[in-house]
């Protein structure tokens, strides 16, 4: 087994005072004063940022060892795409248990907003398919629109449903020290916003971020020395799926997701019922709602009247996102799976703040989405 | 232990008539034909390419499960810069020890040559500290030219020396048909090239290449069953270094790879005595002078005299680079690592074409840096 013994997190938002370096930086300095470790007890890092172009740096994950103070160690850059940051505790999760080493660093950070909006979004634009649909004119909010359109079409998903996982969000986005947002939003202010991509308006989309995020791992025989109350992985699991949306079976799934959630409950021999609390991929709120269908966390199709039933408020079947998720708590990409990791724990320690903390949380789930779907990977924590 | 159990490579060099997708399908399709496997085979795959910029795809790892027939199976990619490959190779082995796969796909590809060699320039000069030196005008030769320069400030190591790798790596290459230069250099011509950055000339730098390789790595009691000549990987290590080489102790060395080969040996229980051939990072002649000296093929600061006394060539010392190396074979950043693991096992199989099969090699070492420095990859690979 592998525990995370150590968590750290800035500060999400539009950081004007932080350089990638910064916030790497301050994400590194709370996982060590979190852990009471220091570099010296780091055998090694994956450092987990996306995009080449927001930072302007070929290769970023080699800014992690100056960061960290664990030059001349082991360190790799782990990427996949909105999912980089779990993709990056799967690949530290792997070393450790391979007997590479005892205990991992990994570090998630993305600096977005550095560059001009368009560029962003030209960027984002990147991660879909650029030989046959990013290069018409296909941003990636018009990926999760057709998922979004699809979703209405075949189950009567209505623009009220998409916009209350946005409402569930901000609440508890609102009671977030570290959210990009922290404030409510209406129903009305939801619909009546501009709209991005039909159906998607402005609250059904998560923002660009700058942000960071780390966690330390530790070998089983060594966490509870570590930390008093490690969180194990019990199980992980991950899957890939056609690059193009056209190529797909269908716009109303992620199959890479049930996949992933699949191998993952197989390995932690638990199905969604042992879990008290999810952080699920919201950078739409359609995707919000395709989780909790993939998950079965509700019946396929019923995920529209599955949080207007408020099913992922705290006190419903299954608390969801109620660190704010992407959409309120912000997303930058490199950093959420990791952040999601944070949030497990900090619930699993009983750490979060009033008003969302998941009362007697022991058992966790984590469902990070790269690209349209390209990527799934689904983390299982617990405590014991 | 984990196995190599097949190994596919493209023919390296412009490759108008190939897409990156082209080249990362035209090496699955070999690797699977080398192996015998097919896709229902694998678990999971690891893709390593290097830089957005030069796919113009964010995420370029995306593409690997479409090509490869992995769909709705774990995917990543991993990155290093130059090292690309290795971490790949790296970070499956430890997926396979860690118990997760039985059996993994490692596809390793980059189109440069789609952008224009200006851009291509641009690109590659990211990959140095961009915060504090490729802003003030740094190309990544320039970085190379400084390493160079200090080694024949303190050793005396001359242009003469350094062009004499060049020469030698085009007589191997010379023999490799999938090489991007199939032909051999003279002192003079190397000497009267154009500069590019002092003592670096034309032929002292690596040229900028499209190409793809794969392997297929298997877990220890597959693997005989998979191939009757599995090459296992006995030990492997990595280590990084600062971004800024102003902040580096030594021009002269790359720790990282010095540590890096110290890790891979305690681990497979050798020392560089025990090694019958080496695949070192020539993206620059000096590089290849500062392998010999950071792997201790020879003493410190005798790199320029060891390939002036040929002990580089087959029948010297040890076998370097005999495929043609960056320089000859060419240098795709993400596939090169994997191309160096392919020459290994062709090389450890007695497969290598007349005139550079090293005789009875048994054990090989791969030598990958990435940036200048940043990331060193070492990897042992023996048959039994």
């Amino acid at each position: 087994m592998v525990a995370i013994v150590g968590i750290g997190h800035t500060k999400f938002g539009q950081r004007k005072d932080a350089s990638l370096r910064d916030l790497m930086f301050e994400a590194v300095q709370k996982v060590f004063n979190d852990s009471g470790l220091s570099p010296k007890d780091i055998d090694a890092m994956y450092t987990a940022v996306c995009g080449d172009g927001f930072a302007g740096q070929l290769s970023p994950g080699m800014l992690g060892p100056d960061i960290a103070g664990l030059l001349h160690k082991p360190n790799m850059r782990v990427e996949a795409a909105c999912a980089t940051g779990s993709s990056a505790i799967h690949a530290a999760y792997a070393s450790i248990k391979a007997d590479l080493y005892d205990r991992v660093l990994v570090l998630g950070a993305e600096k977005m907003l550095q560059v001009t909006t368009p560029e962003a979004i030209q960027i984002m634009g990147m991660a879909g398919d650029l030989q046959w649909e990013s290069v018409f004119g296909v941003t990636f909010p018009a990926y999760y629109a057709m998922l979004a359109t699809a979703h209405m079409a075949k189950y009567g998903t209505t623009e009220e449903q998409l916009a209350k996982v946005a409402i569930k969000n901000h609440h508890y986005g609102a009671k977030n020290p570290v959210a990009q947002f922290q404030k409510e939003i209406t129903l009305e202010k939801a619909l009546n916003a501009a709209m991005v991509a039909y159906p998607l308006k402005l609250f059904d989309c998560c923002p660009l971020t700058d942000g960071a995020a780390a966690v330390i791992l530790s070998k089983e025989d060594i966490a509870r020395e570590d930390n008093d109350t490690p969180v194990y992985i019990e199980g992980l699991g991950s899957a890939s799926d056609h690059v193009s949306l056209m190529d797909r079976k269908t716009l109303t799934s992620l199959v890479g997701a049930v996949q992933a959630a699949k191998t993952a409950h197989n390995m932690a021999k638990t199905n969604i019922k042992d879990i008290h609390i999810a952080c699920v991929h919201d950078c739409f709120t359609i995707a919000e709602i395709l989780a909790y269908e993939d998950l079965g966390i509700c019946e396929r199709g019923r995920g529209g009247k599955f949080i207007e039933e408020e099913g992922s408020y705290i006190g419903g079947k299954l608390p969801i996102n109620v660190d704010g998720g992407l959409k309120s708590k912000g997303h930058p990409i490199g950093a959420t799976g990791v952040s999601q990791a944070v949030e497990i724990v900090k619930q699993l320690r009983g750490e979060a703040e009033k008003g969302r903390q998941v009362p007697d949380a022991e058992r966790g789930l984590v469902h990070n989405v790269g690209g349209s779907g390209h990527y799934a990977f689904v983390t299982i924590y617990g405590r014991r």
